[in-house]
C-alpha cells in the first residue's frame, strides 16, 4: 500500500481533505495539472509532478540513462500536453545510489533535456541527493496556456466522439519484448516498439493544437491504459463510454512476438497518446482541419449518458462492461 | 557518488552544460529557486525543488509522519523565504514502502498542510506511488514575488553587514539528543532543539520584509550550515566574509547535553535561518525598521574584498579559514 490499485482512493482522500480552493487556482488536484491564474497574467500556468521510480517504474538492466533521462521528461510533459498547455520548463529531484558516475549523470541529464529541448522545456532547477534505495527521479513541469484554453478530463458529453492519437499498445508490445530479454532488435516493429516504451514521446503538438482549434470538449493522456484512464475521463465528465474495438489502432505487429494486440491496446499503459471528445457536429471539421504532420487520430467510439461506466463493443458479441486490468508496470 | 561533498561539483556540470538561459528566465540554476518572467505577468515566479529520503535526510524512527509532513513542507517554502518570495502552492511526490497505511498519508498531508497554511501555500497536486526503497518526499514549491522584489545570493558588496534571523545550531543540536536516543524531553531547551530540528520554520516573513525593505544586497537559507552556505554567498558575490563567533547567536543551552554550540553554529545544518547582507549605510535603518514581531537578526560579521573565502575572527585568536566541516545528516 499504495498499490497502484488503491491510488484512485488515496488522491480521492487527498482532493477531498486537502486539495485546496482558491481564487486563483483554476484547477487544484483531479486533473492531469494543476491550473492556476497569476494577477495579471495574460496565461493561465499549468503545474504537474511524476516519479520514476527503480523496480517500480523501471529497471535499471533494461534502460540507458539517457533514455531514462528521456522518458522522466516525456512522462512530465504528456501531463501538460493533456491539457493543452505549452511547456516551459522542469525541475528534476534525482536520487542515485552509491556508485552512479558522473558520466551517469551526464548521460540522464543529455536525454532530459534533448526531449525537452523537443517541446520547449528548459531545465530550470532541481535537487540531487544519494539514494540507499534505487534511482529516483521526481520532475515538475510548468506550462502555460495559449490564448488561455485549456482543456480538462471533465466538459466530455454523451454523443461526442471519441478519440486517440497514435497507436495503443505499442508501449506494452515493447514492456513485453524486455521481458522477455530482448532489450535490442533490428527487426523495425519491435525497434519501433522499444522506441515507444523506453523513448516515449509526448503528444504537445497535438495537445496544443487541440485546445487551439476548439473543438474539443475534453482531453487527457493516456498513461495508465485505455481501461484505466478511460474511466477517470469518464467520472469527470459525468458520462458512460462504448469503445469500438475493431476501430482501436492497435499495434497489430506486436502478434508477431505473441501479444495479444487488442488487449494490450485496451489495458497496456504508458503509450502517452491523447484521448478527447469531440462533438458530433465539429467531428468533420476535425477530421479535415487536423494538420497531417500530427500523429494521426482515430475515432475509437463515443461518450453516452451514464454514470461513468466504459462499455465495450466487438463485432458479432454483445456489449460488454470494460473490466479494469491494466498491464503492471511491473505485477508482484 | 553522488555524496553531498560532490553535490557543488555536479551542480556546476549541470549549470554549465544544461541549465536553460532565456529571455522569460530571470535567474535559472544556482540560486534556491528559479525564477521566471511570465509574459504580462505582475509578478516574477519562482520554483524550487527539494526531496527528503528516507535513511539520507531523515530516519523513520525519530519523526511522525506530520513531523515529516511538516519538514518536508517547511524546508521547501525555506528555498522560497530566500529570495523573499511570497509562496503559493506546491506539488507533492510521495513514495512509500509496502506497509503504509493511509492514517500515515493522512498525518503526513496534516503536517505538511498545517504548515503550508502558516505561510500561504496550498496544495496544488501530486504523484502518489509505492516505493521498493524508503519513503521518499520530493516537493516543488512556487511562489510569487511582491512588487517584483526578489533577492538573490549574488549582490553583496565587500563592508556590508552579514546578518542572521534566529539561532544557529539549534536543529543540529536536536539531531544530537536524536542520536543519543532522547526522542522526548520535558527539558524546555530539549524541547525547543527536537522541534526545531522535526519541525523546522521557514522564515518566509522575514524574507518578504526583507525583500520589501529594499535594504539588503542579498539573501539565502542556511540548510547545509553557515560553513557550507556562505562560501555559496561569497562565491555568488564575489567577496570574501568574516564571521566574528562572538557575534553568533549560537543556542547556548545544548552545552548542557555535551553539544559545542559555537561549532554546531558555524557547522550544523538544518536551521532554516536566513542569511543576508546590508550595506553599512543602511544597517542603523535596518535594526530601527526591522519589525519586532520577526524573528530576532543579529549581525554576525561582514563581507570583504576577496574572491570567496570565509574567516572567522575569535576573540584573542588569530583570523582563520573556516574550514568546510559541516555536520553530515547521516555521516557514513
Amino acid at each position: 500500500m499504495p498499490q497502484r490499485t488503491s491510488e484512485n482512493q488515496i488522491i480521492g482522500l487527498l482532493q477531498t481533505r486537502y486539495a485546496a480552493r482558491h481564487r486563483w487556482l483554476a484547477m487544484g488536484m483531479g486533473d492531469d495539472a494543476a491550473v492556476v491564474r497569476l494577477p495579471g497574467a495574460r496565461e493561465l500556468l499549468a503545474l504537474t509532478t511524476d516519479m520514476l521510480l527503480e523496480a517500480i517504474d523501471f529497471r535499471r538492466e533494461w534502460i540507458t540513462p539517457r533514455q531514462l533521462g528521456y522518458k522522466s521528461m516525456a512522462v512530465n510533459l504528456s501531463d501538460l500536453a493533456a491539457m493543452g498547455v505549452r511547456p516551459r520548463g522542469v525541475t528534476v529531484a534525482l536520487a542515485l545510489p552509491a556508485g552512479a558516475t558522473e558520466r551517469w549523470i551526464r548521460q540522464f541529464y543529455d536525454g532530459l533535456t534533448e526531449c525537452g529541448a523537443r517541446h520547449g522545456a528548459a531545465l530550470l532547477g532541481g535537487d540531487l541527493s544519494s539514494s540507499k534505495g534505487g534511482i529516483m527521479v521526481s520532475i515538475t513541469a510548468v506550462g502555460e496556456s495559449v490564448h488561455r484554453k485549456i482543456l480538462y478530463r471533465s466538459g466530455g458529453r454523451p454523443g461526442d466522439g471519441l478519440y486517440v492519437t497514435g497507436t495503443l499498445g505499442r508501449s506494452a508490445a515493447g514492456l513485453k519484448l524486455l521481458q522477455d530479454g530482448i532489450a535490442r532488435s533490428r527487426q523495425p516493429a519491435q525497434r519501433e516498439a522499444l522506441r515507444r516504451h523506453l523513448t516515449p514521446e509526448p503528444r504537445c503538438g497535438a495537445g496544443q493544437w487541440l485546445a487551439q482549434s476548439g473543438l474539443a470538449h475534453c482531453l487527457m493522456d493516456l498513461s495508465d491504459g485505455l481501461s484505466r484512464d478511460l474511466p477517470r475521463m469518464c467520472a469527470a465528465s459525468r458520462v458512460d463510454a462504448v469503445v469500438y474495438t475493431d476501430r482501436l489502432p492497435v499495434f497489430a505487429a506486436s502478434r508477431a512476438w505473441h501479444c495479444d494486440p487488442l488487449a494490450m491496446a485496451l489495458h497496456g499503459g504508458e503509450d502517452y497518446e491523447l484521448l478527447f471528445a469531440v462533438p458530433k457536429a465539429r467531428q468533420r471539421r476535425l477530421e479535415q482541419s487536423y494538420p497531417a504532420a500530427l500523429p494521426p487520430i482515430a475515432r475509437i467510439g463515443e461518450l453516452a449518458p451514464g454514470d461513468g461506466t466504459v462499455w465495450v463493443s466487438e463485432p458479432g458479441k454483445q456489449r460488454r462492461r470494460l473490466p479494469i486490468r491494466a498491464f503492471d508496470h511491473f505485477a508482484t
